[in-house]
């Protein structure tokens, strides 16, 4: 069901990913060495390869897309909860190619950055964890 | 005119929406609910369906575009504002197939929720209401 | 390689931007008048023309699309630091035409506003200035 809790902005990170660094890895490593547990990461940039996620909703397993090209970030959007009890980031990214096409999905590793700027807020409040939600096959906040 | 005003957080609300909502009506609602009058959304996952609307700059009327497709949401932006005297989400997103392309516009009723994990951020200032505006057609904040 | 600093946030702004006004020229002179030195932008709305920039990481040089149509913009997102001295605003945006497929890269000027809604976000915190950096060829923070 619809469900939502009441969080306090704690913290904000600002900075930027190395060269040739994995896009996905590299923003989860911060938030666990910064220990930001429940939180929400924006980015832009570029890359220079991508792996995109697309959910099958009928056989309810990802796709991936794998883009051998160098892309602008136009947008990476993601939040920060835990899994397995340790802070997983799920986010999803905009990419533009040099005609100016756009592409999109679920960031997965194998995207590699360029160049990276990026903004982590941290939240205080009660933590998130995801678990297996029957009604679509994803990993979910149990919100009960 | 260009126009603005300083406003302040308040609040921060995180959650999950409902398989098989409407992705507007149900942002909306929790805004109502919560009695978010000024503030900003921001949201991913995927949709079973979209309906996105487009701005004819010429004609002054909005034209809408049906996708009965699933679709990644790689991201939803809105502002909340009021409209009425009722708080109004204001959202615009960007889609992916399975392919990976990107599509986008108005967020308009009828975009049907497949997964969806958001997050809204209330302000506490001075509040913004949409009227008519002669210029572009649109309902835009009136900011004398 | 990968570095951040924390920040906080100090002040938010919200408002539109006028009809026929260059968006990235008008942001950053909003962000100069309030005297934004640190900050992140985000915004939605539509525009009449578009001007994209892609970075050839290659050749190391920018390249432009040049857009004459009506769009809307699906996400604008961005950042404020400092280029010499003064506020620089760098953002990306994504836009989508009349049968919603989408576009994006790198926000240049000769983008045309229709309509614009925007939150400016400053914050308070070592400022960030960028320099050329040898790896990429572009402007990036120095955070030694």
């Amino acid at each position: 069901m619809t469900n939502w809790r009441e969080i306090h902005s704690s913290r904000h990170l600002i900075g930027r990913l190395q060269w040739g660094s994995d896009l996905l890895d590299e923003i989860t490593r911060i938030c666990r060495e910064e220990k930001v547990q429940l939180g929400r990461v924006e980015a832009l940039g570029a890359v220079s390869k991508a792996r995109l996620g697309y959910y099958d909703q009928q056989a309810r397993e990802y796709r991936f897309i794998d883009m051998e090209k160098d892309l602008e970030i136009t947008k990476l959007v993601g939040n920060v909860s835990l899994k397995d009890g340790e802070p997983m980031v799920h986010a999803h990214v905009t990419l533009a190619d040099r005609e100016g096409r756009a592409y999109g999905g679920h960031l997965a590793p194998g995207t590699v950055v360029f160049a990276c700027e990026f903004i982590i807020e941290a939240f205080e409040g009660p933590l998130l964890t995801r678990s297996y939600d029957a009604e679509t096959g994803l990993q979910l906040w149990s919100m009960k």
